[in-house]
């Protein structure tokens, strides 16, 4: 994640929530006057963006903030273990909060989430990805949650990835002959992907030379006939109605990426507080 | 919510998931080529964000996208009702779907979870409002998702609201310190409101006339106590710990506003989806 | 007045009358010459934005320029006091100066006239306020030049106070109906301000419990009765055709807030210059 | 002036008077109601940026806005002569109000100042013009203003003129040094001025073939011996302590230009309000 | 190429070269003049940019710009065959004149080189595609015209695409473990691509199955080895020191991709002019 | 050159260059890795941008980077000799390498054309100038280049100098018409200058006191009568079809100025790596 491109972010954050100022703190204190919190869980949790995105929200706020004891992202804490603590002039401190914890709170949400999938097909090759299915301004950040819950990312945007659904197909007549003209196009630089809902269109993709085949919504009965059909001629994606109670029986089929919207579109929230020092 | 402000974060979000185009599209289909597509829920949901942020993401991307058979926000619909159909360039659709889903999705989710709450403290006049804690970059849309499933709106941000907590009342030494110092520079169009504890802090705040007195995770007993000592000299908030199963029993007390950050932070995403015309 | 905002804007102000470079300055000096200057009053006058904004323009142009002897903001001060002294490369100082003296100027001549109006109205309770009429792109920096000067500042933008005016009534029909849908809709934090123009509208104002009643371009006799008839039920404001000779009359009628047009679009410039050190 | 460079800046001022949208308008009126309106003076002047400024600020807010009945700018008019009917949806109108007007007002204050100096040297040659001393960000529309009540530009910023002062003179030593490091640098485009205090210095100019030399606060004696000297070799400009009570005195010295900062610094704001048709 | 990231690179090149205003041809036009005029080739070229770029300039400078008679990026087109007419108000013909000449130039000198090198290896399979070697801030433009000149696109930037050089290996200490620290963080859709400098590396990555191998500065002997070595279990992209004089001698020896530095950073400019209808 | 206007615009070539991060480069080292580079020619060459502009770029990069052993920009350099040494986190170097390079490359060619030009014009007073011929976004940087070069800068862009071109005089009917509409408009600190085709219109030039005379296209024998005709009463620029082979003769004709829009359209890039130490 780029710094620069981070705080500009992070001062776009801020400036929603802090406004013209902070009628409330700028009219008790002054701006010497200076303070000590600690970002604390309620909750067990796996964490993302302690270091790189909350401490980095105090540190924009005001570069005179002191942050020490971060925790590494991707740790699991338990409630009550400090990830983070701030030193530096209460205003700032104050200012800054909200938009630190809002934050931390939904990255640590993503990775605890994505942690759980994980966790469930552990012994299997199977890697968890997320998909595009994020909150809009802030993918830079989520695609980083998921990779600290140890899941993996699939493409960034329509402009780093190429993924041929239904509606290409259709255009197209075939998909021998939506991968032809894909082909023809991109960068060499990038896999191209292509959904399918059907032991034969997988076997066209195989004849077409597709990189990877997405498998939508299958069964694990037909996925495990893709997986063996495609004998590691292309990566295979799993796809479509992923859920802890079946990730593992689908990692068991041999894909080798199964990826999940709700890693980002339905992740509760992890319930983190700002502590301060009396 | 206006519509240069909302067309300029729309252009953001754009460029976020498009990037510098769609590789698969613009490969396989030409400007010419022209569609239809519905946006359709796969659940019960109450909407947000159709004409006034999804329908605006399809113009965005491409003004000669039209746009018909728009259902109101704040609707209560069933899986498979068509909330929006949506006409234009097949690459423009393409571009804009993930976007206007995403959003779409979220702030139904909000408005579904937030008329949950209005539906279950009906007949009492308790108002169900937000907080600050929403996703950074989207607060004005997930404050319009509230105020669409029913709620209001607390303060937008630090600098058009008064809440003074626990830190400023440490800092000033007294309520009645703190209000004052805030009283004499704010302007007069704001309502002050103070966070309290336990009984003693309402007597102190009814003594130098709070706006809106805010019942700090105390139990309804004493938030009913509260009540009847105020005797509608303030407004009265509730906040903290508010849950579906015990928000009726808060509105019994006869509180005027319960404010619940799970309303944003922790909304489960509506199911949507775009279905094409064949 | 959040830093984060002002220096936002400074660096625009700077872009404007710098464009690429100094033409002058840099054929001239060397990028290692410095210098050493002061503001300085040609007049009396109440300073306001010499730490705040004058000093941050020096030090966005860069932030080698070291500035002390900074006077206070709301200070009163006579010809040749110095207000702030800089020191560093003579091209900054140089590049720097216009804006920062452009801006001082213009928010001393803001505060200096607010501080006349307060003068005026002394012993009475009456505050000072300004309105909307600002220029446009500097409205945060000339409210606070406002309260530099002791004045208060009334809402800020159309988003966070609510003023029910002629045309809103018209559109309702009654003031009852129009207090009606705004309430329904607007947070609680914000109060409800209403424009009268006679003494039976303040009583539906009252009636509906507005909380401020603005009294629009009433004579003091009638703001008197108005007053009295309010009896401190809602905050009164006096606004239209106020002027030195008659805001101590109108502050002798009791109202609580005078609104104040002329505080931001007719001040005059106050005369400040920066004199270099031999 | 530029109209994607005008319709960025108004994008940037409603937004600061709008911020997230009307709460007022917005609660009472539907997007559906329209209305008709009219911009009027309560008092002469000569007008700037009716069509050019005030009439985008609509467009801008509402392209569906219309716009008729434009008076020129640079117009005299008298109370109550409309200078713009705007129709259409009220909300956006009243959006756009205050925006509309406060620039409205102030560049037409601009304007008739300019005019009356202008008026007053009628007869002699000389060119009334504007200096850098301008409200930060409004430069472009104040100077526009400036051509509107008759008189003329200098520069626009520190890139696009050269103006040589006593700081520079001071650097080198001499007129004759700092005028030569400044000609082999600058845009030959471009005139070299400078700033003189005394005859001498006038002198030294015309032996370095200066473009322009800047009579800085002499008395007009010294500035039609100046004038004299300097027989058409240079344009000469008169600059610092110019009042509408001594312009024509100065411009009866024959210089070429008068320069004088009030045009923009001290102008008081034109009273125009917005008329609603019954 | 997206149009709304197009028309925000347009409008800053725009304001680039027109500032506030077209000085010249504002002060000698009025809005209303209207004229013709077409965008005519000096010299024979491959044509890029005609109607995606020059043609947007014009109607982002001024929507009521009419074009005409388009001729299709990638078209050979000879001196005096018209690109592209245009007519509408002629200030705004004149203030977009130089940027989409600028635009246009450069662009049809990049797809013209391009050709150049793709006529050369007609016949092979060998790809010609560009590098990051682009000038900053246009490089979607750029990689445009490489395509509109028959060539293909190398990834776009650092974060779309992986390219593991010597520095990445030295740091590493072998290839094997460079791709599996790459390998365990990047997105699957992106293929992971490896610079050799000798047959040892190339077998080693090989071995850990790479996707892409860059052969970077062998002689085409050792390319031939290399590709027969690889035998289609990677692609195989030669680099470094590639000229027109040399590119079909290394497109016969089988490799997959020809990168090409100077296609961006060495194109000769097209000349090609505005010329105006009596 | 302003470095707040330059930082911004290398914050957005690193944007365009990083994107979200370097894939490769964030997989395989840690921020805690330092390592040292320098920027080194691979021939012969005018540099420019060393200091100015390379330095920077990793300087916004990361603060923390060290930069030293600069070569002054002008300079004339071997190949092989340190431009400029950097010191700092390996992956911020290496993310900084690019824009970097892609800059100081063209920047150099364009000092090193521009002195080319320069030097077979020594012993003649004419400038060598650019035009308005540079690549879209970079004007400020190339414009530098030039000077580094040892050539002079034409007008900025269309709001700081006047040129009047045939499509001007077409629509006046005259030169004298012309001049007289511009005059009266454009700031006295601009000169004005008009593009003539024959000696009849330099006639008419001088009549109306042009100040600069561009002879556009003319053979040299024209241009020998026009500066005699002339004869220092304006400035005089050779304007088209200037190339090396021909720029001494046009020098030896008495012009002040030769405007070459090749110096930025056409100079080939300077060969320049990054070398890392061992």
């Amino acid at each position: 994640m780029d710094k620069n491109l981070l705080h500009g972010m992070i001062r776009s954050f801020l400036a929603e929530d802090i406004g013209r100022g902070d009628l409330t703190s700028e009219s008790i204190f002054t701006e010497a006057e200076t303070g000590r919190a600690r970002l604390v869980p309620r909750q067990s949790c796996v964490v993302a963006g302690v270091g790189t995105v909350a401490a980095e929200v105090f540190r924009v706020q005001n570069p005179d903030i002191e942050v020490f004891d971060l925790v590494a992202d991707g740790a699991r804490v338990g409630p009550g273990e400090v990830l983070l603590t701030v030193e530096g002039p209460v205003i700032d401190l104050l200012k800054a909060e909200r938009v630190a914890l809002n934050l931390l709170q939904r990255l640590s949400g993503i990775a605890t989430l994505t942690a759980s999938f994980v966790d469930e097909v552990r012994g299997y090759p199977a890697r968890i990805t997320d998909t595009r299915k994020t909150v809009p301004g802030l993918r830079v950040l989520e695609k980083y949650a998921v990779q600290a819950g140890g899941g993996s990312n699939h493409r960034f945007n329509l402009a780093d990835g190429v993924l041929i659904k239904d509606n290409h197909l259709a255009a197209c007549g075939s998909i021998t002959e939506a991968v032809a003209r894909v082909r023809a196009k991109v960068p060499h630089t990038i896999r191209i992907e292509v959904e399918t809902e059907n032991i034969e269109q997988v076997r066209e993709c195989l004849d077409c030379r597709v990189d990877i085949i997405m498998l939508d919504n299958m069964d694990t009965a037909a996925m495990k006939e893709a997986v063996a059909i495609i004998a590691g001629r292309a990566l295979v994606e799993a796809s479509g109605g992923v859920r802890l109670a079946n990730v593992r029986e689908i990692a068991a089929t041999g894909v080798d990426i199964i990826s999940i919207g709700a890693l980002t579109h339905s992740a509760p929230s992890c319930d983190i507080g700002m502590d301060w020092f009396v």
